[in-house]
């Protein structure tokens, strides 16, 4: 047996999984990311996690070995991190070489949507495709693209950033400087935000009665307001659908994949949003009403990023800029 | 010398060439597009035309085979077109075995904007690039993604409709039944249609002037009236920059390609969009403003959808479904 660990390193937690190559989660630990410890403190956390179950499978089969999926932009010839708003005093940290060092095993690093995308086409809704796309909606939205099997990194390693299309040219103001992105309009933070200001304008009697004080609003507390029929807050996910159509059109018209993976928390909405995200579909790419372009919420409940982040090191040869 | 017919087949014209290997265009036939003498008459003509070329340099080298580059949606498996606005009646036929049997060589067939991505990739703007995006700005707007030097065609060969992505969600109702495709805001017929109405409302003198009564405006005649200073005129190409510029965004934050060329007979004004162009893509895509993607002119000057058909028959494996 073959196996190898993967690493997805969020800003807030870090989860660390022994994957075989068949797909099987084997064994894992989910620990909280201090970001204030710093970043040395984080990838000695990571490193103790990956050292106790590699001790603990290494009599069981050949270590392939880390896979480590994190948030941000990557240098992927030096293993750096180009820029991560989620983990701050990152940026030009040798990540990977640091990894490598403490573990004496051969690290693979990428961004955690593209780990995610990989994931969905070993393990997740692309099994039986070449080719697909994964959008990510959780406190940002992030992307990835598979294509013939492989990350599509483009040719800075920034391929994917499809949080950041427009799809409101005149929409709110996003912390990449534009206006109108995806991400602005179907983000967690961004169901959030127009919950708040239903709430403020006393549009919303449910959440306001559904949120506590002192706590912010989350975005699966909006859902079970909308599923429990409260007007505002349905609007808020047919919003979100409509806004992800005209995203997913785009990219079904320009690309003509196979199948495109909705993923990331606020999937868990998708019986709010999704009407209003297939009736936009088919009224804004005649590729997509042409009937065989599939488009699905992921399967792997939050897992994708894990099992890809694995997949990167069980792959033989070693991914390069594709 | 191996050498080959291109062939780019438009709903009003046919051109076909003979081209080397080396990219020279050996000699040129254009041709008017009678389509309504049907489908078999235009393609007799193109045959007509093909054997004459072929008569001419056959003692001067192997002949490679005829590539064809056609408007409209191909199957590429049988070369029948599965549907094309500007041919109309030529749905399902198999017009790829109509050419081969009548000349007894090889015939690749593809989408005319495909075809020139290629022409791009081979002799135009990407000649040093591996990968790259086009977008033809004619009667529609078409476009093609070259891929690690081919063409990218989608599990349906119905890859890059770049036209009918939405670029204002509230716009023009546009032939595909989307609204705010790029195409009703950045062809010819958009520019034509806006400088009618700017017309109509008095609003351009200029154009008022150089219209001719009874004759359509042209994209031409709005570009000179822009460069002569009319304020309504440059105001139709600034807006026209600024929606091409969030497509165009929109594609670099999703592929993160090295290079996006812009074609078609209204690239001639590239003068009068493209410092809005830059400017939209300044401030809605960071990948882009990190400085490396490049945005540029065809400098094919309508000659990429010849060369690239042409290319299509030169490259040794036939090109499949990629």
């Amino acid at each position: 047996m073959r196996y190898a660990i993967g690493v997805d390193l969020g800003g807030t937690s870090l989860r660390v999984a022994a994957v075989d190559e068949a797909g099987h989660v084997l064994d894992r630990v989910s620990l909280p990311v201090r970001t204030l410890a710093g970043r040395e403190a984080v990838v000695e956390t990571l490193c103790e996690a990956a050292r106790s179950l590699i001790a603990k499978y290494q009599a069981r089969g050949a270590l392939a070995g880390v896979g480590v999926g994190v948030p941000g932009i990557i240098y992927l010839d030096t293993g750096r991190l180009r820029q991560s708003p989620n983990l701050p005093g990152w940026e030009n940290y040798p990540v990977r070489d640091e990894i490598e060092q403490r573990l004496g095993v051969r690290v693979i690093l990428d961004n955690d949507a593209n780990a995610a995308a990989l994931g969905e086409k070993w393990r997740g809704a692309g099994r039986d495709v070449d080719s697909l796309c994964l959008i990510t909606l959780g406190t940002g939205v992030g992307g990835g693209l598979i294509c013939h099997g492989r990350i599509w990194h483009g040719f800075l390693g920034m391929a994917g950033e499809l949080g950041h299309i427009t799809v409101a040219e005149n929409g709110v103001r996003c912390g990449c400087g534009n206006i109108g992105c995806l991400e602005t309009e179907t983000s967690a933070t961004a169901v959030a935000r127009k919950a708040k200001q239903a709430m403020e304008e006393g549009r919303s009697p449910a959440l306001s009665r559904a949120s506590e004080p002192g706590q912010p609003l989350t975005a699966e507390a909006v859902c079970r307001c909308a599923e429990a029929g409260d007007p505002a807050c349905r609007e808020i996910y047919e919003s979100l659908g409509r806004t992800l159509g005209i995203g997913v059109a785009g990219l079904v018209n320009a690309l003509n994949l196979p199948l495109y993976v909705i993923g990331g928390g606020v999937a868990e909405a998708w019986g709010q949003f999704s009407p209003a995200l297939f009736e936009e579909l088919r009224r804004r790419s005649y590729v997509f009403a042409e009937g065989r372009t599939r488009v699905e919420k992921s399967p792997l409940r939050g897992e994708g990023g894990l099992l890809g982040a694995a997949y990167l090191a069980l792959q033989r040869d070693a991914p390069g800029l594709t």
